[in-house]
C-alpha cells in the first residue's frame, strides 16, 4: 500500500489503514519514519476536534470513567479515540495502562478507537508517538481525543502539553484540601472530577469537591479568566457524566472566545518543534562510532583527572562545529 | 599577567589572583573563556577538600549559621570559601544572596574567602561558574568550600550535584513532620540542621529535630548505609556548631570508607560533562544568522499549518547533519 493509498483509507474512516498508519508512526526504523512523515504531511489539515487529557492515580477509576464518558460522547454523535501516555519504563517491564480487558463496551463500538499504549520506550518517545497518533486519529474522523495517563513522574505535564483541556480524576476523601495533590498539578488542571461519588463514598466525594473548590480559590490556575470546574461523579453508576461533558464544552467555548484555543495549539506545536529538534541533536551527539569513541576517551580523561569536564565538553561539541566549517 | 603567572599566584594562596581568576571564569567572552580553560587546566590537581552544600528558605538564618560555622572551621585550622548559587532571575532583578553586609566577622578573616553571587544569568550559567570557582578556591588553598543556596526552584538540586555533603537548614516549629519540606529535598539531604534553637524556640527546635528524625526513618535516603544526621543548633548563640562539624567529618569518613567519596565526585564530573556538552550544542542550534533564519521560517510554517513540528524539527537538525557530511 502506498502512502497516498494509506492516507485515503484513513480519511475514509477505515480502521485498518489507521492502525497501519499508527504502526508506521510508532516505528523507529528510518524508512518507516520517512513514510510516516509523508503520511502526516498528506493528512495535515485543520480539523474541528477536541483533545482532552485524563489523568489520575491508579485506582481512581480512569477506565470506568473513560468507558462511561466515551459512551456518552458517542451517544451525542461524536467519534472518540482513546490514547495512552504510559510512563512505565522498559526496565520495570509491562505497561501500566496496557490492559486490554479495560473498557469492554467502549472498545466494541464502531465509533471508538482505543489504542493500547506501547509497552516500552522513553516517556519522550512514547509521547512523540502519541502526538502523531492523535493527528492520524483526527484525520480518521475521530473528533474527540482522550489522552490518558497515570500520575507518575512527568507524564501529566507531558499530556497537558498536547491537549486543549486537562481533566484530573480524584478519589473522594482526600480530605485535607490540596495536600494530596502532586506539586504542579493544580497549575495544569482545567476540570477536576472526583470519582466514586456513589454508595458510602458519595458524601465524601461531595465534601472533597467543595474542599478542592475552596482551595483552588487561593491558587493561580492556568487561565486567569477561565475558572477551573469541579464535578463529583460516579462513573460506575453513570452519574454526572453529562455535566462533565457540558463543562468541557463550556471550557472549550471560553478558550475559543478569548482566542486562546488556536494560540494554545500553536504554542504547543512550537515548543514541540523546539524539543524534538533539541532531542534529535543531542541524540546525534552521542551516536555514531566516532562520537562514541571520542566520548569514551574524554570520560576516561575526566575520571583520571587529566581533563576538566568543561574542557572535555568543548572538545565533544567541536566534533560538530568542526564538521560545520569543513 | 599571563595565565601561568595567575596560576602561580592562586597556588600561592593570594587573594587578588584568585579574584582575577574567578572573574575570568565568570566572563562569557570567548577569549576569556579560553584563558579560563587554560587556567583551570594549569591548576588541575587532586586536593584533599570538603565541599558542603548549605540550603534553607530565606529567614532560616543561613548567613548567621555560615558565619558561626565558618569561624569554627577557621579555629580548627581550615581555610573556608563561601560561594553562592543564586536562582534569582535577571528579570526579578538583584540577587537573593548578594547582600554584602552579611557575614561580617567571617568576611574580615584572612582564612575566609567570600564570593558574592553573580546577579544575573540562568541557573545553569551561574552554577557552571560556581563549579569552576570552587576549583579555583581549592587551588588557592581553601580546603572547605561552602556552597550556599536558597530553596527556590531547582537550585538545591543543582548544588547537591556539586558537593560531597548536602546540609539542609530548617526552622523550628515546622511541626507536622515532613509536610514543610519541598518534594525531593529529603532524597538529597545528608545533614539536617534545625536552626534558632534558642530562647522560646529551643523546645520547638528540639521537638522538630525528633520529628524529622522519626519521619526520615520511613524514607529512602540518598545513601542506604550512611544515615542522615540531625542537629538542633543556635547559630546566633554559637551552640551546637561543633557537633555539626564533627557530624560532617563522620559523614565524609563514612563516604570514603565505603569508596563513595571519589565515586561521587567522578560521577558528578561525568554528568556535568554530559550536560555542558548538550547545553553548548543546543545553544549552537539556535545561534547564528543562518540557523535563526531557518528556525523562523520553520516556525512560520508550523503556525500556518504548512509543516508538521516533527518534520520541521528534522529539517532544523539537518543543518548540522548536512554540515557533517560535507
Amino acid at each position: 500500500m502506498t502512502v497516498s493509498q494509506l492516507a485515503k483509507g484513513i480519511k475514509a474512516g477505515k480502521r485498518r489503514p489507521l492502525a497501519k498508519g499508527i504502526t508506521l508512526v510508532e516505528s523507529s526504523h528510518p524508512s518507516d519514519q520517512e513514510q510516516a512523515a509523508q503520511l502526516l504531511t498528506h493528512l495535515a489539515e485543520d480539523r474541528d476536534t477536541i483533545r482532552i487529557g485524563v489523568s489520575g492515580v491508579p485506582g481512581v477509576g480512569k477506565s470506568t470513567f473513560i468507558e462511561a464518558f466515551g459512551n456518552h460522547l458517542i451517544a451525542e454523535g461524536h467519534r472518540v479515540a482513546v490514547l495512552a501516555v504510559d510512563p512505565s519504563s522498559p526496565t520495570t517491564g509491562g505497561s501500566i495502562l496496557g490492559d486490554k480487558t479495560r473498557m469492554e463496551t467502549l472498545s466494541s463500538r464502531e465509533e471508538a478507537f482505543i489504542r493500547p499504549s506501547p509497552t516500552s520506550g522513553t516517556l519522550g518517545g512514547v509521547a512523540k508517538r502519541t502526538r502523531e497518533t492523535m493527528l492520524l486519529c483526527e484525520a480518521g474522523g475521530y473528533d474527540v481525543i482522550l489522552v490518558e495517563t497515570v500520575g507518575v513522574g512527568q507524564s501529566e505535564f507531558e499530556v497537558s502539553s498536547m491537549v486543549d483541556c486537562f481533566m484530573m480524576l480524584m478519589l473522594p476523601g482526600a480530605g485535607d484540601g490540596l495536600q494530596g495533590i502532586k506539586r504542579g498539578i493544580m497549575e495544569i488542571t482545567d476540570v477536576m472530577v472526583i470519582n466514586k461519588a456513589d454508595g458510602d463514598q458519595e458524601k465524601l466525594a461531595l465534601q472533597a469537591k467543595s474542599e478542592y473548590e475552596h482551595a483552588f480559590h487561593f491558587l493561580q490556575t492556568r487561565l486567569p479568566d477561565i475558572p477551573v470546574r469541579f464535578h463529583a461523579v460516579s462513573a460506575l453508576k453513570n452519574k454526572g457524566i453529562t455535566e462533565v461533558w457540558s463543562s468541557i464544552l463550556q471550557f472549550i467555548d471560553a478558550l475559543k472566545q478569548q482566542g486562546f484555543f488556536n494560540e494554545q495549539r500553536m504554542s504547543q506545536n512550537l515548543s514541540w518543534f523546539k524539543r524534538l529538534a533539541e532531542d534529535a541533536l543531542i541524540e546525534e551527539l552521542w551516536r555514531g562510532e566516532h562520537n562514541r569513541e571520542m566520548a569514551e576517551q574524554l570520560k576516561k580523561g575526566i575520571i583520571n583527572n587529566e581533563i576538566l569536564p568543561s574542557v572535555a565538553a568543548k572538545k565533544m561539541v567541536s566534533i560538530i562545529k568542526k564538521a560545520d566549517s569543513n
